[in-house]
C-alpha cells in the first residue's frame, strides 16, 4: 500500500476527550479516496458511493502525525474499488482500515460514465521519482 | 427514528463539485453519535469503536438542510449499539444510513467499563415537552 | 419549547480562557434561526433582521452538550418572530435567551416578500413520529 | 469610534445565499470585544455578559471588506460597557450596531474582580503612531 | 506602521506544542495584505506574487492578541510593494516582520494592469477620525 | 524531491476571487515543514524558524490537487535546512517554491537542542515499499 498524504493532530482536530475525533478522520479518508480516484480516472467529478465497515482499532493523540494510504482493488466500468487505511506514521500502529470503498465516476449529466481505465498508473514514478 | 440535530449545508461544507462534502457527514454523524451516548450513558467518555457499512443514496446540495437520527438497537454491557440515518430535511430523501455502530464507555483510566444502562431515558419528553 | 440541533463543545469552540467562544454560540444559534426559518416557510432565501438583546447567563466548558431551542412567537406578513434559547443538555442550565428574533422572507430580488404562512406546521410530528 | 480589525468575506464566510453569514459577523464581534477590553483591562479574563439588541441594516457579499469599530461607554467597578460597529469598508456603509455591551473583568476565581480602571489607554497613539 | 487588525489567539490557532501555528499566523498576514492593497487600489482583484524572507523571531501563546501592521514602500505601474510585520498587541514584541511584499492589480482578464495610483489614501483618517 | 501530502481545492480555502487562498497555501506547506522535520527528527518540538523568498508562480483553481514536497538540505546541529514546493498534481506546474527554510529542534526548555541526525532516514522505503 501506498501512503502519500500525511496530517498533524493538532488542538483543532481533537475531540473534547482530547484524542484524535474520529469524525475528522472520516473526513481526511474521504478527501484522500476521493483525490486519488480523480488522479487515477484523471475526471474531477467522482463521488464516494460506499464504504464497508469501519474498525477503529486505535487512537491517535495531539501531535501524532497521521498518514492515509490507498490501493486499488478493482476496476469497475464506472467505478473504482479501493483499499484504505489511516496509520500513525512513528509507530506504524494502525488507526482505521476500510476494506472496500465504492468510488463512482460520473458524467457532466452527473450519471455514472465509463472511465475507460484498467489499471494503476504511477505518475509520480514514471515522471519525477 | 428520533431526528435531532440540523445542518444547514453552507459553501465551506461543499466539495469541489458543488455538492455536500461526504466526509463533513461523516464528521456530523459521528459527531451526533458521540453525543447522543454520553447523553444516554451520562459518561462524557466515550468513543467510536465500529461503524457498519455506509451507502452514500444521495446527495445534498447548498443551501439543503440535513438532520441526523439515531435509534437505539441494544445496550452492552459496556458498548452501546445505534443505527443512525442523515437526511433531507424538506424532501425526507435519505442520504446515509449506519446500520450498526457500536459506542464504547470508557472509565477514567481509558478503558471499557461497564455503564449500567439497560434501556434508552427520554430526558427530553420526561422534562420538557 | 421544541430543542433539537444539538452541539458537541469541542476544543476548537473554547476562547482562551477554555469555555465555549460566546461567539461560537451566537453562531450556532443564528444557523438555528435560519434553518428553523427555512423548514417553517419553505423558502430559503430568508435573513436575520433583529435580535433582542442577549444576556449570557452562564458558559459552558469542553466536553459539553449544548442545545438550541426555538419557539414562534408572530407570523408577521413577510416576517416570522421567534423566540430561542441554548442551554446545557445535561444540566439544564440555560446559557443564553433571546425573547425576539425577527426573520424575513425574502423574493427572488432579494426584498421582503410575503409568506403566506400563518401557524407553525409540525412537519417532523406528522410524518414521523 | 475608532475602527481597528479588518476582515476579508471569503467564500468560507457565506450562507447558503452568497452573503456574509450573520452568525459568522456576530463571530468576529463578540472577539471583538473580547481583545479590545483584554487590552484596557490589561487582564485576559474577561467574558461577554450582555449586548442590547442588535439590528441588520445591510449585509455583505463575497470580496467585501469589514472593519469593526468599538467606542467606550462606561467604566464600571467590574464592567466594561462598549458600543460597537461592523461597517462596509469601502462604502462605509453599516451592516450592524450594538449599542451597549456589557464586558465584565474574571478574577482567577472565575468570580468579577474590580479593574481599577477609569478612563481609556491609547497604547497605540502612545507608543507608535 | 499603522496597525489595524488584530487576532485573539484561541485554541484552534494553536500548533500542537501549544503555540501559535506559524501558518496561521502566514495565512493572517496573506489576508492583511490583500484586503490592504485591495483598499488602496479600490480594485479587488489582487494577488500576492512575491513575499521576502520571513523570520520567526517569537512565538505567541494561548490567549495572545496579535496585531498585523502594513506600510507602503512603493508603487509601481501594476504593482504594490508593501512591507508587514506581526507583534503581541501587549508586550510589543515583534512575532515576524516580512521586508517586501509584491501584490499585483489584475484586470478582468486575470492579468496585470496598471492601478493608476501614485500615493497612500488615508481613507480613515479623512472620513471618520 | 519527494511528494507526499495532497490538498483537494475545496471552497473554503478559496480567496473572494475564487482562486486558491495564498495564506491557506503558506499554511499547508508550514504544516508539512513541522511534520516532516518530527519525524526526520523523531522529536515533536519543532519550530519554523526561518523562510527564504516565495514566488507565487501560478495559482490554482477549485477542485485542483496540490500536492508538496520536500528536500532535505543540510543536517545543520540543532536545525534541519530544507527546500520544499508546491505544485499543481495533474499538470506538474509549479505554484511555489521555498528555497530554504530553517527548522528548529528544540528541547524541553523550550530552546534549541542538538538533534544527532546527520542524513534523511527514509522510513517509508525501509519498512512498506
Amino acid at each position: 500500500m501506498r501512503f502519500h498524504t500525511r496530517k498533524w493532530v493538532k488542538p483543532e482536530n481533537l475531540n473534547p476527550n482530547g484524542t484524535l475525533f474520529g469524525g475528522k478522520l472520516l473526513a481526511w479518508i474521504d478527501e484522500e479516496l476521493a483525490l486519488y480516484t480523480i488522479i487515477q480516472l484523471k475526471n474531477t467529478k467522482v463521488v464516494t458511493k460506499y464504504m464497508s465497515e469501519i474498525n477503529f482499532r486505535s487512537s491517535a493523540k495531539q501531535g501524532d502525525i497521521i498518514e492515509i494510504g490507498i490501493d486499488v482493488l478493482k476496476f469497475g466500468t464506472t467505478s473504482l474499488t479501493l483499499k484504505c487505511e489511516a496509520r500513525n506514521m512513528m509507530t506504524r500502529e494502525t488507526i482505521i482500515t476500510i476494506d472496500h470503498t465504492t468510488m463512482v465516476n460520473l458524467g457532466p449529466d452527473g450519471k455514472p460514465k465509463p472511465h475507460g481505465k484498467t489499471e494503476i498508473e504511477f505518475i509520480k514514478d514514471r515522471l519525477d521519482n
